[in-house]
Formats: structure tokens, C-alpha cells, sequence
């Protein structure tokens, strides 16, 4: 994409509501607009991370053997009173009237709705075990909606829904997603620990919260250090035993504000506890026949005796993510993105639009990238060099490659790192391998 | 994926409330279930469906150098205000109150929106033109929902707007949409005629409709035959002329019926004559300063005074084209799915699972169409054979490869090409070189 082309609305001023570190970068580095109260355009550049965020989600779901789906926005109330939830939600829930004065409700989540679609079409345990997804906007009515897109009111989330029939089974579904889960966020480039939750009004008694740890968190987490630095599991067989991803990490003390023991905290070797502020970006449930019993989803078991389905729930904040992903990786000049969620692989910079070396080399290396499926942005805008280097630092590109007479006298072009800051010259064909190199 | 641990619940009765065919197969064959009154989940086979279409209709967007984006689903009442749509609008838009006591409405179209978006930023003329597209749930409060996924309340809808210093760059811009329209709709395997139509809500003086003849259209249109036919435009330079493709298409007379001229009709040649029953699936305007003028959307032009932004949207109804697509391409046994946005490409039917050599040659048939990146679905269920057969055909793939011991015994497996219902027996590799040369 050629900047000149882009449409990527910097503000020169940060909003003076915009408290923490991301949501000052997304509104100055044009990924977002704020609509009404915790309500988002996601400008281009901030569509692009979005929408990478959502595909790593994604395909780390369907290797778990979760399928995708896709459930509306909009639902109807009557589901939500089978199971109890459309009284106890609470104002946060968005209650909508329709034409023809009908109760709905635009879903804050969907396991009522999820329910519904299984008791209408699954009846034998042959068709269990099954694990359906989808990645749709929720609304939560927030009295006060702050953070930016970390505590928006429309949001984008990935809510998995697992079907068993038994609790021993259920615990199976539970535990490849916990495996998918670290994966996911490794491959988003952050450290989530999983720690032991509470379960709030879904319900249940297992559960767990994947937390960042940033300053700007919104609460405190506790837990023992050696979790923060563990590798994910990879390549595992998502038809096995799994257990022992689950049993290692939980055999270390983790835990929320809210679930938190001083006294089994206090029992970790002091160099080993960590407590920190953290930020929630996914969180998984157990809840058996929370949802099921009252609203009657059952199948048949090997005896052909009715028994009810055990549930269990699994959510990954996308649009959260986003947010959360700037909070763990900025510096005081801007965002520096992971690999895996850049909105562009690599920034090229001409430094003088309309000297002829300037603009062949500038052009030579943007095409090269993007024959190579790099996806650049090349800065072919006229204006001062320190603004273009400003710019860059600020949309945090993992490279940037600035080309200019200067270097060019040598045969030169500099090529920064954004996370580590350190410069090289080398020629434009290095750049260009170094960048490749770096996406292969 | 294979069937047996796939979610395709199909229906054996057809639903009495789905008088047209796309309405009954995307019911039958597991693609949707109705939550409320024109409220839809897409279960995963229609998902794939809807996510391939979206797919095509954004690279024919990138292509024609629109940028995408994306607006939330709840918009204030406010932009709507200052627009005079707000009360216009009627009892089609969802309204909307907050916990706050806030008036919000479910966007059912983003005119109002990307205008406040635009003279949030956009300052100078250099910065135009500029096409921005979004591809987000819509909803409109219908009286009365029918014809399925046709007529809903809660849709899927691309939408682009364009911003231009003058009318003359702004019918560039509609220009460019009306040739990326014709290869978008021929990529995704349909004849859809741009017809000179009425602007209604949206407004304006220039607007076409893009329509797809199909028995069960809502609507009469009469058209001159030579367009059904017409090559789409291809591979064409966005940047250059495009006023001959649209010439080429308007010199010849298309209308709806709201439009109809009898008498200009009258003058084609009679054996040219085409009046049908049509399905709106895109719909283009200009408009001019309708938005801009009120919302104070200005540029500075290149003598420093302020103009009025010269605006067009285009539409593209992404949820609507599954029965779109369907009522085009459908026989009295299910769906014929055009290659393009195929949910899988092709599906392989073990007749006799439990048979050694069944199991084996279709399992390697399956794979090598995995390798392939064919995205095959295994039908490994144990059932009748006349079950899978008609299931198959219900759901419409371009391939049916059955493996049976009786075809086994002569090394061949029988592949069907759902379109000409033509059948060929062949060795196993031939078959997956059939379907992979399809592919290709």
C-alpha cells in the first residue's frame, strides 16, 4: 500500500480521556475512531490488525477440532428467559423493542442461543463430542465504557461452545481448549498466563482467565513466575490426552484478584511470586447442565436413556486484543507490533520523494516486498524526515527502511528494527532479504 | 473434513413458510436455522458459503482500490439527525435506548456514518478521491421477513463510499465500482445485469442496480438480452478509462420496474426483448452533496476554498447472494454450487464404510484432495447409499466421487459432475486429477 493512496488519519493530539497506553496510540496512530461511548470505527489500519488477530483465532480453533459458525447479533428474549438470564444480566445488557413489540436483545454472549441450536438438531451421543465457534460482535452496556477498545461496548469476541456427555468428557473439550489457547496467544506475541477464576454470571465451577501482565491492567494477578516464561504446547494431538499441559500449569499457583489465597500464594519461593496488574483476553468455563438442563438439551446415551448435555464455554476478546497486544508492546514512541499481527510487514520510507535515485530505490524495494507477500507501506508522501520517522516509530512496523540521497551515495538504505531500535546499512537487495527473511 | 465429525444437520421436511427454493434448500441442507422472524444462524455450511463470498466481493474491492474498514453496528441517533433520516428513515430502523437514555439505532446503511468519519479527517482535496468499504451486519426492522436469508432482518451487506472534489471525478469513482461489480458478480458464477433504478431512501440522480433473473425474483425487470450475456470487464486498469464498459452496458436499455419506460423498450429488435423476474444484489448510487452538504463535509480545493465532497455508495447484499446464488443455480435434488464459492470443493462418499478397500481408497482419495488444497468433505457415515447420494446432491458440491466395493472390483470409483449430472467411472487418481485440474 502506497501512504499516499492509504487513508491513515494521525492525530497530532491525544485525547485527553484516553488514559492508558493503547488507546492514546490506536487514536493517534488512525486505527480508530471513537463513535459514541465505547463504540468503534476500526479506521484501516487498525481493520488490518483486527482482522489478523481474528484469523490466528481462528485457525488455532479449527486445529483444535472446533468448527465455525455463525450466530446474529440480534436475538430474541424468550430464549434468555428459559434459561433465567434475560432478569438476572442486569442493565448491561442492550434490550432492543421491535417493530411489532417483541423483546430481543443484541447478545452479550451465546449460550442460551448456542442451546437452542443443539437441542434443535443433536439427539445421540454419537454425534458428541462437538465444539462450535463463532466470531461475532457482542454488546455489553458498560455504565461507563473506558480503555478504548479494552472495555469498549461493541466488541468482537470468539465464543467456542463444547458438547459432551459426561464431565469426564467435558474436562477433555475443557482441556484442548486451554492447549489452543496458549498456542493462540503465542502466536499473537504475548504471554498470557492461565489462571484460576472466577466464574461471574456464566456460571460453573471451572474456570479459568488468560492474562496479560501490563501495568495498565485492570486488576490484580497472582502467580508464580516460571508460568509467565513457559512454552506453549504446539504441534499437540488434539485427539489425545491432553491433561498434562492442563496439569502443568495448574500445578503452579496462578490466580485472579478475586480467587486469590494469600496463604497458597505465600508458599511459592518468594524470588518465584509475582503479582502484577493484568489484563483479562480470554476466559474459559465449565458449567455442566447450567445452560442444558433448564432448556432441556439432551441426547441419547449407548442405552438410549435421555441425558443431559455438559457444557463448557470459551472466550478470546478479538477486538480486546488489540488493546490488550499495544499495552504489553509499546515503548514512548509508539506501538511495536509482533510479526504475526503487523499490520504491514515493513514500512518503506523515501526520504525525498522526487529525486530519481530516491524514488527508483524506494519503489524497487516496495515492489520486491510485495511480490515476496510481505504486504509494505511505502511512505511516498512529501514532508519532513523527522515526521516520516515519527510516523513509523508510531504505526511500530517491525522494519523500517529508509531510502534517501544520503545513503544512496554509498549504495545504502538503513533498515531499523522497531523492537530492538538497532540501525544497519546495507544495500536495498539486503533490506529486502533481511525483511523476507524475517516473514519466512 | 470428514462427515461424521462435521455439524451438517439436515432437514427431511421442508418448513411450510419457505416458498422459494433457496429458502427450502438452506434450511433442508443445514446452511441456516431461523432464530426469529428473518433472523438467521448460518450453521457451518453456510458460514463457508457467506465467508467465501465476502472474500471475492473484498479482493474485486481491493482491486479497484477501495479501502476497507470497518463501522460498529450501533450508531447514535445524532449523525442521523443532522441528515434528517432519523425520522425519514420510518419503522424499518431499528431504534434503539441505551442505559443512559441515549437514542441509538442498528446502522441499516452507513451514509451518515462515513460522512461524520470523513470530515472528522479529510481536509484537502490531494487526499482525493478516496473509496471506503466496510463489510458489517445490517439490520432492517422488514414487516414482513420472508423469502429466507432474501429478505431478512439482520443481513450482511458490503458497502462502499466514495468522496470526489467534482461530480465529473465522483462518476469516475461510480465507474469503477460498476466494473468491479460486473467481475465480482462473475467470479462468484452469476449473471447479474446493472438496470437503470430508482435511488429511494438512499437518494440521489444517477443509480443502478446490479439483478440476477431467476423465476422467484421479487420484482419484474426488463432488459435487453445481449447484456445476460456480456463478458465482464476482467482485468482492467482502475486507474485509467473506464466509461466505455459503462457505455458499452447502459447504451443498451435495462430497467426495474419502478424505472420502466414501455416505450423506450418497445424499440429493442422483439427477439431482444427480455422482461424476467429479477434479485436486487448490488445497488450503486450517486449522490452528490446529499450527505456532504448537510454534515459539512469540505474539502480545501487547490485555490484554498472549501467544496462540498461529492459522494456515491454501492452496495452489495453479501447474506442475500446465498439464496441469490441458489435461486440462480439449484435443480428439483438441492443445489448446484458455482466453483468459486463451493463450501467444499468436492465430496467423497465412502458406500461402505467397514470395507477395507472402501475405507482405504476413499480415505486416499480424501487426503490427496487435502494435500491439493481442494478442501474436500469425507462422507465416512454409515447409512444407506441412496441417503448419500441425495444428500450430496441436496448440498450441491461440484463433485461427487463415490468408492464402492462394486466399482472397486474393476479399480475404478464413479465421479458425478453435479451441474451436467454427467457420471464417469475412473481409477482413484483420475478422479483426484479431475477435480484438482478443476481447481486449478
Amino acid at each position: 500500500m502506497r501512504l499516499s493512496r492509504y487513508f491513515l488519519p494521525l492525530l497530532k493530539e491525544t485525547p485527553s480521556d484516553a488514559t492508558v497506553a493503547s488507546h492514546r496510540y490506536m487514536l493517534r496512530a488512525g486505527m480508530i475512531k471513537q463513535n459514541s461511548a465505547g463504540i468503534y470505527t476500526w479506521l484501516p489500519l487498525g481493520h488490518k490488525v483486527l482482522k489478523k488477530i481474528e484469523q490466528i483465532v481462528r485457525e488455532e480453533q479449527n486445529k483444535a477440532g472446533a468448527i465455525e459458525m455463525l450466530m446474529p447479533t440480534i436475538q430474541s428474549a424468550e430464549l434468555w428467559k428459559e434459561t433465567g438470564r434475560f432478569d438476572a444480566y442486569g442493565p448491561e445488557m442492550l434490550r432492543i423493542t421491535d417493530r411489532h413489540d417483541r423483546e430481543m436483545l443484541y447478545g452479550p454472549t451465546n449460550e442460551d442461543m448456542i442451546t437452542d441450536v443443539f437441542r434443535s438438531f443433536v439427539r445421540s451421543y454419537k454425534d458428541l463430542p462437538k465444539m462450535l465457534y463463532h466470531i461475532q460482535w457482542k454488546f455489553r452496556d458498560e455504565r461507563r465504557p473506558r480503555f478504548g477498545v479494552m472495555r469498549g461496548r461493541e466488541f468482537l469476541m470468539k465464543d467456542t461452545y463444547s458438547f459432551d456427555l459426561t464431565k469426564e468428557d467435558a474436562v477433555k473439550s475443557y482441556n484442548k481448549m486451554f492447549a489452543a489457547y496458549l498456542n493462540t496467544f503465542a502466536r499473537l506475541g504475548i504471554k498470557a498466563v492461565p489462571m484460576k477464576a472466577d466464574t461471574g454470571p456464566i456460571g460453573g465451577d471451572l474456570s479459568h482467565e488468560f492474562v496479560i501482565l501490563a501495568e495498565s491492567g485492570e486488576s490484580e494477578v497472582f502467580c508464580h513466575r516460571d508460568l509467565v516464561e513457559m512454552d506453549p504446547p504446539g504441534d499437540v494431538d488434539f485427539e489425545g490426552d491432553l491433561s498434562h499441559i492442563f496439569k502443568e500449569r495448574t500445578s503452579l499457583y496462578a490466580a485472579t484478584e478475586e480467587m486469590h489465597d494469600a496463604e497458597e500464594f505465600a508458599k511459592i519461593p518468594e524470588d518465584k511470586q509475582l503479582s502484577a496488574r493484568g489484563i483479562e483476553v480470554g476466559h474459559i468455563f465449565y458449567f455442566g447442565d447450567k445452560y442444558s438442563a433448564p432448556m432441556k438439551a439432551t441426547v441419547m446415551d449407548s442405552d438410549g436413556k435421555p441425558q443431559t448435555a455438559m457444557m463448557g464455554s470459551y472466550g478470546i476478546g478479538v477486538s480486546r486484543l488489540v488493546g490488550g497486544i499495544i499495552e504489553a508492546s509499546h515503548d514512548e514512541n509508539g506501538i511495536i507490533w509482533p510479526k504475526s499481527v503487523t499490520p504491514f510487514g515493513a514500512g518503506v520510507m523515501n526520504l525525498k520523494p522526487g529525486h530519481d535515485e530516491s524514488d527508483a530505490v524506494s519503489e524497487d524495494i516496495y515492489n520486491k516486498l510485495v511480490a515476496a507477500g510481505v504486504d509494505p507501506l511505502l511512505d511516498d508522501e512529501k514532508g519532513s524526515i523527522g515526521v516520516k520517522f515519527s510516523r513509523m516509530d508510531l504505526i511500530g512496523l517491525p522494519f523500517q527502511i529508509a531510502v534517501g540521497p544520503r545513503g544512496l551515495k554509498d549504495g545504502s538504505v538503513e533498515v531499523k528494527d522497531r523492537a530492538t531500535g538497532e540501525k544497519q546499512n546495507m544495500t536495498p537487495d539486503e533490506a529486502v532479504d533481511l525483511v523476507m527473511k524475517a516473514y519466512a
